[in-house]
C-alpha cells in the first residue's frame, strides 16, 4: 500500500525458533490477493496460555472466543488472520470462530477449547470460515519450528514492515528462549494492548505466573504506546510458555517468589517494548518517533495521563510533523489532560533544548537550533511540572497527511 | 492562508446594532500586517456580564484576568485581539493583561477592573501591551452602533470566515434584541466553549440571570462541538446586557421564574447554537459538516460520551473525509467509548441510510446508494443504542490533508 515507514529497523531480527512451537503460514484468500494472510501456531502438550484483550465494549467474535477460554489455562493451536477482523458481525460471527476452531482442532487432533483466535482487517463484513477448510490440512502437515517473519508477515494490514523480538534468558547451563511478533499500525490505543501480539517461549511456567508477567509487562510497554488514540475491537496479546526447556533440566515456574523470574521478567519485558516500540515506528504515515516523558507529576497515575494527552493531541503531532518545536501547544496538552499542573512551574524540552522554564519562553532559546533538532527522525519530548515525583513514558508518532491519505482510502 | 471553508453560510448575517453597545476595531500590528487584530466594545453603565472560561489547568493570563473580575457582573469595556493569546507568558502576560487594562480604562473613562480582556493567537510569545496604547483613543473615539462583521473579522486567526448571529425577541410593544460574534477553527474541544465568542443585548437583567442563562446555554451548543479534541488555553465565552430597552420599557429580568425569560432564552440559545455550528463550519481544513446523533444511550450523558468519542476519533473523521461509510470505525468508536453499549442492538445510519442493524450489516445495505450520500457537505451520522432513552447531538468536522497542513506551518 505504502513504502516501508522510514523508522523501521533496518532488517528483521535473527530469531531463534522456540522448542514446543511448529508455525506455518497460507494464503487462503480471505480478503488479499497473491499474500499470506493465516498464520496457525501448533503448541506442545501443556503449554500454558495467558493473555489480554481490548477493553472495547464491542469487542470481535474472536476477542469473545479467545476470552472466554483464556482461564483454562491450556492451549494447543492459535490461527490469526489478516484482511478481516470478524468484528461487528453478529451471529454469523459468532459461527465464524466456531467453525474455525472446529477446523482447526480437526487438522490438529485437539478439543475446539484448546484452539485460541484472532482476526484483524475490515470490521463489519462477514466472515468466510469455509476458506480455513482449505488450507488446515496442510498448515498442520508443514508446520515447523522458527519462521518468524513469515508468521509476522501473515498478520500485517496496513503494517509496512513486519515486527519481532527475542530475548535469550540463562539459567545456569540452561538457556531459555522468548520470541515475539506483532502487528498494528493503526487504531492503537493504550487502552489495553496493540492490535495483535503474540509472545512464545519454552520456560516451562504455571499460567498464573504467565499471567501475571503478562499483565505487569504490557502496563509500561504495549500500554504506553497510542498512535491515534483510536481502541481497536479486536486488541489481543497472548503468551505462550511451552515448557519444552523442562527437558534440558529447567525447573517449572510455579510461584511468583521465584527468584529466576527476575532475570525472566526482564527479559520477557524487553520483548514487549521491543515490539511496542516497533508498534510506534510503523504507526500509519509516521515520519518521526515521539518518545513523550513527563516528570515532577503528582504521580506515576498522573504522569501516564498527561503524556497521553500530549501524545493524543492532532495539534502537537502535527506541529511534529511539520518539525515545528511548538511547546505552546504541549502546554495546551498538559493543560487539558485534568491533572494536577501549575503553569508558573513548566518545563518543555525537545530532544534536550530547553525550550521553556517556569512558565516562560527560556532566556536562552534559540529558534534554530531548535529547528534543527526537530529535524531528527527521533523526537525526545520531555515535561518537568515541578510538583512531585511521578515520572511516565509514552510512545507515538507525528500525525501527516498520509495517516489522512491512508485511512481515507483503507476501504474502499 | 486558506480559501474560505466550503461549508461557510452565503454571508455575514444581517445584524442589527445593540442599544448600549458601541464598537471598534484597528490595526495594531501584534502580529498580522495589514489586517485589523484589535476589538474594542463599550457598555453603557450598568451592563450586566457573565461568562465561561476553559477548564484548562494551564489558562492563558487574559483568562485568569477576565475570570477574576467576573463575579461583579458588571462590565465597561472588552478588549480582545487576535495574533498574540498571551499564554504561558508568565509575569510578562500578566503585566500585560494589567496594562491593557489601564490603557483601555483610561481611554474610556473608567475603572481598570471593569475592563474584561481575550487574547488568541499563537501561544508563549509575550505580548507587547504598549501596542495598544497607540490604538486606545481612536478606539474609544470612534466605537459605533453596530459593526460586527468588523468586530468578528478582528478575532479571526485560522478562521476563514466571520461569524455572527442575531436574534430578535419581542415582548409586547417592545423588542430585545441579542447579537453574537464568535472565532474558533482549531483547538476546540467541548470542554468549556469555544475559543473565544461574545453575546450581546439590550434586555435589562440581572448578572445572576444572564449568568444562568450562559451556563445553560453552553452545554448543548458549543460544549457539544469538537473540532480536534484540543482544549485551548485561551477559551472565553461572554455574554453582555446592556440594560438599554428598559428605557423602551422593558422591564428588568431579575428573577428566574420570570415568565418571559423562556421566550429570551429561546432566542438566546438559537444564537449560542447559530455560532456554535459555524464554528464547526470552519474547522481547520474542513469539507464535511457532521453531525453525530446518539440515541437509546442509558442517559443523555452517556449519550454525549458516545458522541464526542465518535466525534474525536481520527479513524470516523478520516473516513468521512474519504466519502467511507466505515460504520467500522463507529463501532470501534462507540466501543471505546466506556460507556454501556451493547454490540448486538446497534444501529448505524448515515444520511438517513441505515448501514448497520442490530449488531449486523443490514441486510438492505446498499454501497453505492451510501457512496451517493457520503459526497454531500453535511453529514448526518445517527447511532442508536437500543439499551435506554438518553440521547443527545454532537457537532464536528472531518479531518483532511488540510488539516495537518494547516496546523504543520501555523506557527513557521
Amino acid at each position: 500500500m505504502t513504502s516501508i515507514s522510514p523508522l523501521a529497523p533496518a532488517s528483521f531480527p535473527e530469531m531463534p525458533p522456540v522448542a514446543g512451537v511448529r508455525l506455518a503460514t497460507a494464503a487462503a484468500g480471505i480478503r488479499y490477493a497473491g499474500r499470506t494472510d493465516v498464520l496457525l501456531a501448533l503448541f506442545d502438550p501443556g503449554t500454558a496460555v495467558a493473555g489480554v484483550f481490548t477493553r472495547s465494549k464491542c469487542p470481535s467474535a474472536p476477542v469473545d472466543w479467545s476470552r472466554a477460554r483464556i482461564k483454562g489455562g491450556i492451549a494447543n493451536v492459535l490461527v490469526v488472520n489478516s484482511g478481516n477482523a470478524n468484528a461487528f458481525t453478529g451471529k454469523s460471527g459468532r459461527a465464524a470462530t466456531e467453525l474455525t476452531a472446529r477446523i482447526a482442532a480437526k487438522a490438529a487432533g485437539c478439543k475446539p477449547g484448546a484452539v485460541f483466535l484472532a482476526s484483524t482487517g475490515v470490521i463489519g463484513e462477514p466472515l468466510d470460515a469455509t476458506k480455513f477448510e482449505g488450507v488446515a490440512q496442510r498448515l498442520t502437515a508443514e508446520a515447523a519450528p522458527g519462521g518468524w517473519e513469515a508468521a509476522a508477515r501473515a498478520m500485517m494490514t496496513t503494517d509496512t514492515f513486519a515486527k519481532g523480538a527475542a530475548a535469550m534468558v540463562r539459567f545456569g547451563a540452561n538457556v531459555v528462549t522468548i520470541c515475539g511478533i506483532a502487528k498494528g499500525a493503526g487504531m492503537i490505543a493504550p487502552d489495553m494492548g496493540t492490535m495483535l501480539s503474540f509472545i512464545f517461549t519454552d520456560a516451562p511456567m504455571a499460567p498464573a505466573i504467565l499471567r501475571r508477567l503478562l499483565r505487569e509487562g504490557v502496563e509500561d510497554t504495549f500500554n504506553a504506546v497510542t498512535i491515534d488514540g483510536d481502541t481497536s475491537t479486536s486488541d489481543t496479546l497472548l503468551a505462550f510458555a511451552t515448557g519444552a526447556a523442562a527437558a534440558r533440566g529447567v525447573a517449572k515456574f510455579t510461584r511468583a517468589s521465584d527468584p529466576r523470574l527476575a532475570a525472566f521478567r526482564k527479559a520477557f519485558d524487553a520483548v514487549l517494548a521491543d515490539l511496542a516500540e516497533q508498534v510506534a515506528r510503523d504507526g500509519e504515515g509516521a515520519r518521526k518517533l515521539v518518545e513523550i516523558v513527563v516528570e515532577g507529576a503528582k504521580s506515576k497515575r498522573s504522569a501516564r495521563r498527561i503524556a497521553l494527552s500530549i501524545a493524543n493531541s492532532p495539534l502537537v503531532k502535527t506541529a511534529i510533523a511539520g518539525e515545528d518545536a511548538n511547546w505552546g501547544r504541549v502546554v495546551m496538552a498538559v493543560g487539558k489532560a485534568g491533572e494536577p499542573a501549575d503553569r508558573d512551574r513548566l518545563s518543555i524540552w525537545f530532544n534536550g533544548i530547553r525550550v521553556a522554564h517556569k512558565g516562560e519562553r527560556d532566556p536562552a532559546y534559540d529558534e534554530a537550533a531548535v529547528s534543527a533538532a526537530m529535524q531528527k527522525p527521533e523526537i525526545a519530548l520531555k515535561v518537568a511540572l515541578g510538583l512531585g515525583k511521578g515520572r511516565d513514558r509514552v510512545l507515538t508518532c507525528d500525525l501527516t497527511k498520509e495517516y489522512v491519505a491512508i485511512n481515507g482510502d483503507y476501504r474502499s
